[in-house]
């Protein structure tokens, strides 16, 4: 089972009825949280998934919206006793941005660690000029993988260097009792092939059927659109994507901020062939997003306007239908 | 009239029923804050006095619930349209650690001001000893005149260097009609003289009387109880001061994280003989506040356990008999 959160829906500025566009993905007994803006940890603790399990979190971007509550969140975790290290993963000059924020939260309990994102064969993401557009290959991150979540990031176009994720939750084949019977596996070993290990002799593909289908969520925010997105989407149970605008005639307007409409998210969507989208990052002076949401669902049908802590759980396709 | 709000309420971290401790001001068309942590700028736009004339913020201390929300408030302040230069007032250090959170802040509309303060004869704030107790002419500022708010600071003891802040509002001599007569004032010289200004020859103490009884407001947190205090407050019309437990089994646990509870700062609003006390930066533990205000008013009957934007509007004393 893989618990998503959309914890805040806003843009730019944070509201007391709309918190800054964040989420939280909860799997195996640990917690992923996507950007940090201001009083991101406040939505979180509404939510109610504690903090203790909360080992990755990724920024998208440097702007402050996504990245400005990691001093106070830090200091929370330690303040809660953390000890364990906690994996903080950016485009490049994450290191330095957090650093530089941590000037009023020094001293921490637990030790940081950073991975800087490298895009395709380039030295990084930040060396892709904006102008040279739908380049997938240069702008697609290998995978990274943080336990039992695999990490990518693709390049956006926004007005700063921005990276959206997609988490992959692979699932490994079934596990043939039949021919670990006839091939006379120990029994006490069938638990660590079925984990993919290799163990005595004996390897996981002896008793594992192929793999099945795993799930996958993206989450785009800050972009205009781009033709990259859909291939990177591809097939995505949820996909997270901006909307600072509800309404066509904002069209200009968004992507001229490089961002983007709701129905410039729905084109994506439909193209990338999502199972569901949630839209989100509404500018603050954008009131009733729900009441625009047929600018959306005309386009792609699967479309929600979400609100702050917006929670599914999503299930392996064989769970489904138990 | 001066507006006084305490827009937060909170100590250590932010919560989505208390914002962190802040206050705003406001007097004669300009406003200051004291203190922006993580989320103050969602109070403000609560409080609805709008940002536009924010003129000035005094920081009294660099732990992040104090100071976190500066990013976020220079940007809101920025995406306004401000141009006009904001001051920031605090300990030595002010700037440093306000341009290391600028890293996600660049590019601002307005410049910044600073003021670092310094103590009494000695260089700086932070080379007084903690040990070094109640020595309150080194623990006190001199008086910093921003506009029509004249500001001194104390020197605290917390557990990192501290300011405590008294916010002074001067009021003038009542203009005496008859003597401008008897020595033939031109008329249109009178509202300039009223202003405390000199004109063609004529002084202000030649139709004005005596000074009139002003107003004060201070602001004590965070600090365990000291000795200097009192003197400090002394008369305020409002003082706002910290108390992070109510019961007074808690004093010893409070006092050793350099904090105070309800009977410590009942106990300085007394003896510095204020003339109202709201308690606040109240721990994230500490429930209801309010059903503990007992242990405070027993000892200063005029404190009240303050809720998020408490307002009031403080009256010349003339102006309370209309």
């Amino acid at each position: 089972m893989l618990d998503v959160s959309l914890i805040g829906t806003g843009g730019m500025m944070p509201l007391h009825n709309r918190h800054l566009t964040a989420m939280l993905v909860r799997y195996k007994g640990s917690m992923l949280l996507v950007d940090c803006g201001e009083g991101t940890q406040v939505t979180m603790r509404q939510l109610g998934w504690g903090f203790a399990n909360l080992d990755y979190v990724l920024i998208t971007h440097f702007h402050a919206d996504h990245v400005s509550g990691i001093p106070g969140l830090l200091l929370s975790l330690s303040n809660y006793g953390r000890t364990a290290p906690l994996t903080i993963v950016g485009l490049k000059g994450i290191k330095r941005i957090i650093n530089s924020l941590r000037v009023i939260a020094p001293g921490l309990l637990f030790p940081i660690e950073f991975v800087e994102l490298e895009f395709g064969t380039s030295t990084g993401a930040v060396d892709i000029p904006p102008t040279k557009k739908n380049s997938c290959d240069n702008r697609l991150s290998q995978e990274i993988c943080l336990g039992d979540f695999n990490i990518r990031a693709l390049l956006l176009e926004h007005s700063t260097a921005c990276a959206g994720y997609s988490l992959s939750f692979k699932r490994g084949g079934k596990f043939d009792v039949e021919r670990a019977r006839e091939q006379n596996i120990p029994l006490k070993l069938w638990s660590v092939l079925q984990s993919g290990k290799a163990v005595d002799g004996f390897t996981p593909d002896m008793v594992l059927g192929a793999p099945r289908k795993g799930l996958k969520i993206s989450y785009i925010t800050d972009s205009r659109p781009i033709a990259a997105i859909p291939e990177f989407i591809k097939n995505s149970d949820l996909l997270i994507c901006e909307g600072l605008y509800g309404d066509d005639d904002m069209k200009e307007k968004a992507n001229g901020f490089s961002h983007m409409i709701f129905s410039d998210a729905a084109r994506l969507a439909k193209a990338g062939n999502v199972k569901e989208m949630w839209l989100t990052h509404y500018s603050p002076a954008f009131k009733e997003p729900q009441s625009h949401i047929k600018s959306a669902t005309t386009i792609f049908k699967n479309a929600k306007a979400a609100y702050d802590r917006m929670t599914t759980t999503l299930l392996f396709e064989e769970l489904e239908h138990i």
